[in-house]
């Protein structure tokens, strides 16, 4: 007999010229699944317990004839995202009945995850100690990306100045604190006072709040005495400008996104990039799965430094699935304090 | 008894805010210079054979509060840059009387070359069926430009399809051709139909007048049909937005210069630097004197393609000193056709 129960789902169902607001691009819609559903032999049945908000999701909510890295979303199809569940019924040899699973999925309460599918899952790789919603933050993608763009990207010299925009966000505040674990000068940006007191809280050398600053080239010249060595760039525009200007000879500008720009119709231009030519400067855009590689030296480093406490870690937390929407576009307009997530049931 | 004769001068007698005009931004001067005058240890007199004008040179022409990787030019003064000449009289171990010999000085008929000056100048060092001039372009700063800035930083691959605007200049057209040495499928702009004529003769697969062009984008899909992977980047603003358009994921721009800037009181934005994260593209600017140690490479194989025959090359020479502010206007106007140097006397 059947065991059929409500099955909520984030559905994607309208494109934004700007945000994407709540009720009209992103709508809540409830479906049934059946849970005692036969599983094929690979598959599992997955209850959600937090998911991910992240900036890159807005750059998938496009007309899908504009290409890019990541394949456009479908409209009247679930959001796709970071998720941590448990797996409730099995017929997969590596993910078992009672397992704790972080993976690229579906934005619904269950979901049965196919054999093909799986390959985006994987088993909770850190210590227990630290808790799930971690592992769509610091253990998770955003982690891996501060982790991969400072290394391989930012390629930081002990002594070098550090600089990093939309500093108090879920990548932003872990280049900061690793960058200080291997000797960097660490200065950061972020929209309020608060998100300021925080960046000084965990250690950063000096930290200002972009939108009471005033001019942002001699805010940046005041706060970053020898100049830029690292740019770690997560805003774009304006800010970019201003970070050329201070930038040292053979600097490196890790381009990590450009959040201020996705949400415009009409982008900001950059006016002084001859000065990538003057200083020699190199800016390298980079995505974190082009780097499968360096993901066990992360789990290894990340967990260590976590359980000696020398990172510490700022989560904004939704509660119920049905926030999700107004999650996404509280993350886009900046009023999240550290990474977004949206926690949807206990484990 | 001193023998002492007129010696012309190009001195620098103004800022220019947009060109540089002749007579107002650079104006000639007759000054004289005893050519019997006591030479120190190291120190030797040169007759200047042939001056080269180049686009880097603008960028000297600035307020000196400015600082950038070329110390400001120095009003009143001759206008510095590269230069080939031959030893009148020599006190040097090194650069002995007859020595035909390329270096970096000042504009002038005659010049001493002081013992410090004497490390930007070397002695010819290529075959001697090369023409002179050709020391100042091909087998020079230029050529190595080209060298330096394809294989450093462009590091193509073998079926890749390379970019290059102001593709006919001095740089350009040795990086188009050094590109299909390398088996790569070699793109050129210019601006003029006789230019692009040009590109075509010397073993570019596709050539356009970006004068006449249309929409550039458009452009570029069309004659780079399977995208851009290496961009050699000579002119910036709407060019660049349209290449950034058109690159392939992982493509590297090589910010060679941004000539299309220089003159401008406002420099134009560019709006599309988001690509560069969601196609993970690198872009470095570089100077050739960071790269020294591919001097000996670079003149062994340069020299060899110039005389197996598989590397042509285009000069606009000028005639006489006095027609070195008109040169340098003309080049930055793009009004020369190849590498615009001014042959100022004969050996």
């Amino acid at each position: 007999m059947p065991h059929t129960i409500p099955n909520k789902q984030v559905i994607y169902s309208k494109i934004p010229t700007t945000y994407p607001f709540p009720g009209e691009h992103l709508t809540l819609h409830e479906s049934t699944i059946d849970l005692d559903t036969p599983l094929k032999e690979g598959e599992f049945l997955v209850k959600l317990l937090v998911l991910s908000v992240d900036p890159y999701m807005r750059a998938r909510m496009r007309d899908p004839s504009i290409k890019s890295y990541f394949s456009a979303l479908t409209l009247d199809k679930p959001l796709e995202g970071g998720t941590v569940s448990v797996v409730l019924r099995s017929n997969s040899e590596k993910f078992k009945e009672g397992a704790v699973v972080s993976g690229f999925g579906p934005f619904q309460e269950y979901a049965v995850v196919s054999k093909e599918a799986a390959g985006a899952y994987e088993l909770r790789n850190g210590p227990k100690e630290i808790p799930l919603t971690n592992y769509l933050g610091n253990l998770g993608m955003p982690g891996m990306t501060a982790y991969v763009g400072l290394f391989k990207y930012g390629k930081p010299k002990k002594g070098e100045t550090l600089y990093i925009s939309a500093a108090s966000g879920a990548v932003g505040q872990l280049v900061g604190q690793i960058g200080k674990i291997l000797g960097l000068y660490v200065v950061g940006s972020a929209g309020s006072d608060d998100k300021v007191e925080y960046l000084k809280e965990i250690g950063f050398d000096e930290a200002f709040n972009y939108k009471t600053a005033g001019d942002l080239t001699k805010k940046l010249a005041e706060t970053c005495p020898k100049g830029i060595d690292v740019y770690f760039e997560n805003v774009g525009g304006k800010m970019l400008e201003a970070v050329l200007d201070n930038m040292n000879q053979f600097g490196r500008i890790v381009a990590c996104g450009m959040i201020s720009q996705y949400n415009r119709e009409n982008p900001e231009g950059i006016h002084n990039l001859t000065l990538m030519v003057t200083k020699r400067l190199r800016m390298e855009g980079f995505i974190v799965s082009d780097s499968p590689e360096m993901k066990e030296d992360f789990i290894k480093d990340m967990s260590k430094w976590m359980l000696e406490g020398k990172i510490k870690y700022k989560e904004t937390i939704a509660h119920g699935i049905k926030q999700t929407p107004q999650a996404m576009l509280d993350m886009l307009q900046g009023k999240n304090f550290g990474k977004q997530v949206v926690k949807v049931a206990d484990l």
